[in-house]
C-alpha cells in the first residue's frame, strides 16, 4: 500500500456537502462523478497527494443510505493505492484479512478496487485502489 | 489545509491493533507516544506522505474510551497539515466552522493543535495541525 489514495466520507446531499468541503478545504471540487454500479454520486477534492471523495446515494438500496441511516454522516472509508491489487488482495486473505469481494471490480475516478470487511480490520472499511492504465 | 497530515484510528488495545495494522499496511510501527494530556497512547505508521495513527485511551474519561463505548473501533479523525495554524483558525470562524478549542495546544507528535466540531463538518472531526518549530 503506497499511499492514502482518498478518504471516502459519506454525505446526504451533495449540494449541501460540495460547497462546505471547498470552504473547509479551501480548494474546488474538481469532478463530479456517478457510480451506477454502486448507487452513488462522488465529489472529489485534492488535499496534497491525496483526495477527499464525497460519497453520496443515489438510490434508497445503496450501502451508503444506509450507512448514514445507522451512523450518520461521517467518514466512511479509507483507500490506499496498490500497485498491483491482485497481489495484495493474496497478500492479505494470507494473513487472515477478509475481503468483501472476492475479485477486484471497477469504482469511481478510473480504479479497480475492492473492499476488506471492518470486523478484520479494526472497525475500519478499507478499499484498495489501483488505477487502471489505458 | 496543505495535506492530509494523519487519520486517526480509535483502538481499544494497542498490543493486538500495532501488529494488526502492521501487517495490514505492511510497514512498521515506528513510534509510539503517550499524551498525558488527552489521556491517549499513539502509535504512527507512515503511509505515502501521510501517517496513521492509532489512539488508545490511556483512562476511562479520555474522549477515546466515550468514542469506542459509543461507535467501537474505527476512524476517529482526519488531522490536516496548516501552516499557519491561528491564521486558520481564523479563516474558519469567519465562515461559521466551529471550534472546539479556542486556541491551539500541544498535541501529540510535536504539534500545535486544534479540532473543529463534527457538527460544522458533516459528522467528521477534524483536527488542524501545525508542526512545532524549534
Amino acid at each position: 500500500m503506497s499511499k492514502i489514495e482518498h478518504l471516502g466520507i459519506a454525505v446526504k446531499d451533495l449540494s449541501v456537502s460540495i460547497p462546505l468541503f471547498e470552504q473547509l478545504l479551501n480548494t474546488p471540487c474538481y469532478k463530479t462523478e456517478a457510480v451506477a454500479s454502486e448507487g452513488v454520486e462522488t465529489a472529489f477534492f485534492k488535499t496534497g497527494d491525496s483526495k477527499i471523495e464525497l460519497v453520496c446515494a443515489s438510490n434508497e438500496s445503496s450501502t451508503i443510505a444506509k450507512f448514514i441511516a445507522k451512523k450518520g454522516e461521517g467518514i466512511h472509508h479509507i483507500a490506499f493505492e496498490v500497485e498491483n491489487i491482485e497481489a495484495e488482495m493474496k497478500r492479505l486473505q494470507a494473513l487472515d484479512f477478509e475481503l468483501i469481494h472476492k475479485e477486484p471490480f471497477k469504482g469511481a475516478d478510473n480504479k479497480m478496487v475492492c473492499f476488506l470487511h471492518p470486523k478484520s480490520t479494526n472497525g475500519v472499511l478499507i478499499e484498495l485502489c489501483m488505477e487502471i492504465k489505458d
